[in-house]
């Protein structure tokens, strides 16, 4: 059931969606009094804020609401309001949605509950809002949203408990989140611990417009700078991925929190959200695809988003540690390389320097220049300097704790950082200190993130560090995998038929032919080269090895002969309803190291191509490497070298290298293969896949396509 | 070097800690009238606490020093102080130790640094005060200790910078940290989020009093019921391993945190506490053998205590949820499955029960009420029971967000809750939300730890509720493995010689003959049964393999005949130097899986068992299990079936179960070993070791020993 609005060609999205962030008049149909139920709340808390728009609350049975003149209906009043929010029990939803139609509202956001987060009624409902605001060229929020907020103008079009607490800090953080009741959280939280989220969009129901659409639409939304996302289930693959890659280009950070990795989390989300949770492991390797950084906590997201805010993506993942306790430095370079960044230790010369400086200092990296510091605070400069002069680290931590805030020596320090700050402004520099707000705001002004727990620090600096690694590489090649057509048979595949269809689009299949009688099989292993390998051939027989349907080592021509004979055998005494198609004659692989390749098509995100090792690597490491279709062989290469087990495939325990190059081009070439071949395509397994050593290629000894039917 | 004294006969060491903790009278050599100085800063504390104590400044140029008078030196004390600090420079500080011991004080702090924190000098030092302080039987913290303090009786023998903003708040919370000002940024983050930690001991260099010897002694102070330890290194294993068995055994869960996992943090840590960081999987064994708790963040580390502060900890590490948002409960799935935690699904009855309530919630667990439940909060009763009654879960997450304080709603959500916990007095209950101070400070004395992060509650709440599953079991047995003993050679052992003093100590090793004739070979092989495996016998071959000097599937006489043959010629060839001591002629064992077992020593903690599967499990999985030795039988089978790849040990692949017993049986027994060979014994391996399927037993095919010389 595709309930989203997916023809936008009426007008501008833009200037719609604008409207839902910087309204210049509502309208509040189901209008309060009472600032505590949902129609009342966002007037409570517009006028409490400000908000310089017109306000026009509607409800039949008043004159005036909280101040502001009411109206008895949407016809009734005196402007068309750019947004209206509805606030209605459920059977009144529809009819408001019209009238706003009628009147020419295009930007709605409906609170209302009921609708396909409940049961099927509510989806036909929901259906319904739909076809009338694609009927009118409406576009809607909801239902079951709690709303929007600008803090920056007071628009409150939203009743999301965090408000009654009070304001939204200011600053460049916006926040998209499917749910109401968490999305408040995180703003709660966010104001709380000090940090500008004054926009904030909450999706809900997302009959119309998605999360995806929502980020896409910040990219390009100045006073946004980083986008943070909570995120529940995805009803529109595609339009989250163009979200991203839009924001990715317009160089903002997107820090997506997405739940229900676990089987129970999963379970509860699909209950919930009424879309399907998806394979995680695959929606990770999109969001990296894309540019986006994964939160695994609230507290990750936003403390992400926070060092993120101040704008500085270090071009490496390096990081120098200077701190007043050896203690501090061991647990932050243990952090460190829990979230892999480097810690590279400072030249020989600037330890000597500044081991002239501060005998007892441990100056290696990380740099302990102990407390005796405090005393001497003119030692700082020099201590600060001499690490980026000599490491000129990407991130740099500096660990204060209480002395930050110990009177003579706290405006040493903070002038010291600012001015390292100053002075590197490519380098990402942050406080572990407990010091007074006011102390942390000056810091943060100066584009110095203050933590009070150090691992907290690493954790969200190791992923802003990651940012730069994410963005496409110059000279990556635009993938376009249309042109191509590959057209598969309607019902499963022998493997005969499945390696000419692949051998037929360009990917390396091993040399073999379908054979028979015995002299046919002679035949071509005598013009394949002696050994071969022979199997069964048959359509109805899918695991051959387990009947004794294929023979290794086939030596000379009357092994052939013979293995030909006792093929049939075999499979006429295990499978004797089979349909027998010959005996396949193939080229014996050696020296290959067994890969397996596959595509599945993922639910949200269409085929997605798998890599690993096979046997043991796979099934008991798990160690594969996933990456949504299609993609390049530069992609393909990353995608390889990520293994686990890479070390197996440079030439590990005295090995060969293998030639990686040639498994990226057959990758690459299978994720077009897959694009090509469309949503027919239910799978297809290439197992095993002999990669052979650098500069021989790479070989499919066996294929399996699976079908749609 | 070993400066630690060890001969603590002369008086109780528990009359000597206390004047640490609970001093009637203190003297501060090196006093100083400017509260920023080290010597200042004690007594403007005390003073400003109000510590009831005498407090004796002395220092030979002032008469007075903070309004106390001041003393030129110990000898004109007008009393014995029970305690002193020592705050003078290093060249100072042994003669006023021995001041001190003339003078009868038994407890000394000391301040100064220089020490083996510094260099070798520093360190003859330091064993030097060691000695004073022997001689007059005192104890010692420090040198290069920030102090201790005890906030209950306003006790500051200590100029940690966390006191500079303020006291600890009262609690049951006491920390012992190796680090001065790591562990006083410990004690401000405490205070800073509400947390009652007013005991502290900061060890500085250990020259006497350790960590170990301090939990120890907290284990019997009664206001103390949660041990949050700080560690860097661990000069002492022994007494490590006895404190927190003697915390154990009190009941008091000890949280540990260590650092220096990761390379670079281990580098730094050896050259910040000149102690070896010892290999981090060993200590994480010794931890949970000794039931304590392992925390990697300062966060972490607060957060266990935190809950822990409470009192509860559940029977099981079930979970259940109740939330206002779907999301969140999700959320707490994922993490819950990150952290072990379990969350079965309530009874069918129960959630129709529920649903019957409330149609729109979701009742399975997590169970998500809805914001409706803010409406009507007469539900929430219902709710809870319904869960406990149904679920009876050991640990419970109520997730509220700011509706927790939202008025109206606040009281009735905290009446209910807390009405629950006292009616589930074992269960483990937590409100994740945002409320301010003075609302969860009611839920915390209510026994209801308040969290913002639901990730966070997590992962504490999932680290108390493995605390029960780590006391010894009932009926686990003494484990003196005394009375035996084993003597190696002086020098390294031959395979043979390996495998008779294994044998000698009750370990099952294969059957096998040393042959010095062909004929010998043949008796044996006939006696032993064909088929069997053969191999050259060298104390200077120690990779047979290698040579060819292994042959396997001898069938027959003559095939024994030739092999003998066989083996010399190689081993002439190969080795012509080697001591060729004959050919072993051995059962040859199938149907075994192949495990390796070990033992290695650790510079901490001595002789530590390990257990894998053979080959890639070790080599590239590390799948391996460590033990501290010895052990008993019942700890071996919970080792190896803690492998990850258990599951081929118990019979996947259609394979025959194996005989963990067996194996459990040998680990046991080899722990003994390497305890009665003691430190002589430098390694073993035993590889490999074929496990046979269920009451087969485990048999050794090949073993090394390895001896210090």
């Amino acid at each position: 059931m595709d309930t989203s609005i997916k023809d936008h060609e009426i007008f501008s999205p833009d200037a719609v969606v604008g409207a839902f962030v910087n309204p210049a008049s509502v309208a509040v149909i189901g209008a309060s009094s009472d600032a505590r139920r949902i129609g009342g709340r966002p007037i409570a808390w517009m006028r409490k804020a400000g908000y310089k728009g017109m306000v026009y609350p509607i409800n039949p049975n008043r004159d005036e609401i909280q101040g502001y003149t009411c109206y008895p209906n949407v016809a009734a009043l005196p402007q068309v309001p750019e947004a209206a929010i509805i606030a209605l029990p459920f059977k009144h939803v529809a009819p408001a949605l019209t009238e706003l139609g009628e009147k020419g509202t295009k930007a709605v956001i409906i609170f209302s509950a009921g609708f396909a987060e409940v049961d099927e009624n509510g989806a036909q409902a929901q259906a319904e809002l739909v076809a009338i605001a694609r009927e009118y060229g409406m576009r809607l929020i909801g239902p079951n949203s709690v709303g929007v907020y600008n803090a920056s103008i007071g628009w409150y079009g939203s009743f999301a408990g965090a408000f009654e607490s009070g304001w939204p800090l200011a600053g460049n953080i916006g926040i998209v989140s499917q749910s109401g009741a968490f999305g408040s959280h995180l703003v709660t939280l966010a104001r709380n611990s000090g940090l500008g989220m004054p926009l904030g969009l909450m999706t809900g129901n997302e009959a119309d417009l998605s999360v995806g659409e929502l980020i896409g639409w910040l990219a390009h939304h100045d006073p946004v700078k980083v986008i943070a996302v909570y995120l529940e289930g995805i009803k529109d693959g595609a339009s989250l991925v163009a979200g991203l890659k839009a924001a990715r280009d317009a160089g903002k950070p997107v820090i997506v929190m997405k739940v229900g990795r676990s089987e129970v989390g999963s379970e509860a989300a699909q209950s919930h959200t009424a879309s399907i949770a998806g394979d995680d492991a695959v929606f990770s390797t999109v969001l990296a695809e894309c540019g986006a950084l994964r939160a695994y906590s609230a507290q990750e997201l936003l403390d992400m988003a926070h060092v993120a805010s101040h704008g500085i993506f270090p071009q490496d993942n390096t990081l120098g540690v200077i701190s007043i306790s050896g203690g501090a430095g061991i647990l932050i370079s243990d952090a460190a390389a829990d979230h892999g960044m480097e810690m590279p230790p400072l030249p020989q010369n600037t330890q000597e320097e500044l081991r002239e400086i501060l005998p007892f200092a441990a100056c290696r990296n990380p740099v302990d220049c102990t407390a005796h510091i405090i005393n001497e605070p003119g030692l700082l400069s020099k201590f600060l300097s001499g690490m980026m002069r000599g490491g000129n680290y990407g991130s740099v931590i500096c660990f204060f704790a209480q002395s930050a805030a110990s009177p003579g020596f706290d405006t040493v320090l903070r002038d010291e950082i600012l001015a390292m700050r100053r002075q590197y402004p490519q380098s990402l520099f942050a406080l572990v200190a407990t010091v007074p707000r006011e102390s942390a705001d000056r810091y943060e002004a100066g584009g110095v993130p203050v933590f009070d727990d150090p691992t907290r620090a690493v954790t969200a600096m190791a992923a802003i560090s990651r940012y730069r690694s994410l963005m496409p590489k110059a000279g990556a090649s635009a993938l376009l995998a249309g042109g191509e057509t590959v057209s598969l048979p309607a019902q499963a595949t022998s493997e005969a038929e499945a390696k000419r269809i692949l051998a037929d689009y360009g990917l390396p299949i091993v040399q073999e032919r379908t054979c028979n009688t015995p002299d046919d099989a002679v035949a071509a292993a005598e013009s394949l080269g002696f050994p071969v390998v022979m199997k069964i051939l048959s359509p109805d027989i899918l695991h051959k090895s387990e009947i004794g349907g294929v023979i290794l080592n086939v030596r000379t021509a009357a092994e052939a002969r013979q293995a030909f004979e006792t093929l049939l055998e075999r499979a006429r005494q295990s499978a004797p309803a089979a349909r027998i198609e010959g005996v396949l004659v193939a080229q014996q692989i050696e020296n290959g190291i067994e890969c397996i390749a596959g595509i599945t098509q993922d639910p949200i995100f269409g085929p997605v191509a798998m890599f690993g090792l096979g046997g043991i690597y796979t099934e008991i490491l798990n160690d594969v490497v996933l990456r949504r279709c299609p993609f390049d062989e530069q992609q393909a290469l990353a995608m390889i070298r990520s293994i686990k087990a890479k070390a197996i495939l440079e030439g590990a325990r005295g090995r060969p290298p293998a030639d990686i190059e040639a498994a990226a081009q057959l990758l690459s070439r299978l994720s077009k293969f897959a694009v090509s071949a469309g949503k027919q395509l239910k799978s297809l397994d290439l197992n095993p896949v002999a990669l052979l050593p650098k500069g021989k290629g790479a070989v499919i000894l066996d294929a399996i396509i699976e079908v749609s039917e």
